[in-house]
């Protein structure tokens, strides 16, 4: 768990692996983004992805699940003031394996609250081949270490 | 469904009503946000949330199916090259009743492909009390209508 304190501009991290599952993918999408690119392996064929593709939605969930499960996370969990970007350059595949690499971008102090700070962070999402599937800068928001905590 | 020139800046579309389901809620952020704010409606308590919260995640996911269910969807489906923007300025609660309503900001040809243009669309998401929950702004891919349904 790390606090304000803990992050410098520059730092990376590295979370996952994750599988993408071809059960839960069809699944996810039936549920939250019932498009025949992401329910339909017929279909799809026949769409700009040329195939079954995740909803980049849950690419998204995918990565965060890898960011919460790194233990790199703030002190008081990912909590995001703003997603300030979010692409999917490329579509993930059933059976893909996903890792995370996450980067620093920049911290400062909070002007209104100097129990805190503001960290932005940028994530990539990459497959089993290197290629990037999704790119993620999110502005979290981070606590100072307590004072009675000083010396932890 | 709608072809890029059936989009105009300052158009505006509704969706929904679609409900937060709890068990659905802790479900969800069991797989994809596993963190006690989203999870456990105990430790949720003592948290910045003061109680169990969606993920922001399932927000998006939630609005995501609105949007598709509207019908108001571009033809070939809503495919976003970029989100430029994601907030959560309130919490998404167990029990809530969530509506979309998007404009669409800008619309513009596209330079390199003369079969597509891209339009700028602002989605915000309310619960039953008309209290802004999340706040999207998408970039999506859009197809011109094919020189032969120019009629239809």
């Amino acid at each position: 768990m790390l606090y304000f304190e803990d992050f410098a501009a520059g730092a990376r991290y590295q979370a996952g692996p994750i599988p993408v599952d071809r059960d839960e993918l069809i699944a996810f999408a039936r549920r939250y983004d019932p498009q025949p690119f992401h329910t339909d392996p017929v279909a799809a064929q026949a769409t700009l992805f040329a195939g079954l593709a995740a909803s980049g939605w849950m690419t998204a969930c995918l990565t965060m699940r890898m960011l919460v499960d790194s233990g790199n996370g703030p002190a008081g969990g990912f909590i995001a003031r703003q997603i300030e970007g979010l692409e999917w350059p490329r579509p993930v595949r059933p059976g893909d394996t996903l890792r995370a690499a996450s980067e620093v971008v920049e911290i400062r102090p909070s002007r209104s609250n100097p129990d805190r700070g503001m960290v932005r962070m940028r994530t990539e999402t990459r497959n089993q081949d290197g290629e990037i599937v999704q790119v993620l800068t999110a502005l979290l928001v981070v606590p100072r270490r307590p004072a009675d905590q000083k010396d932890a």
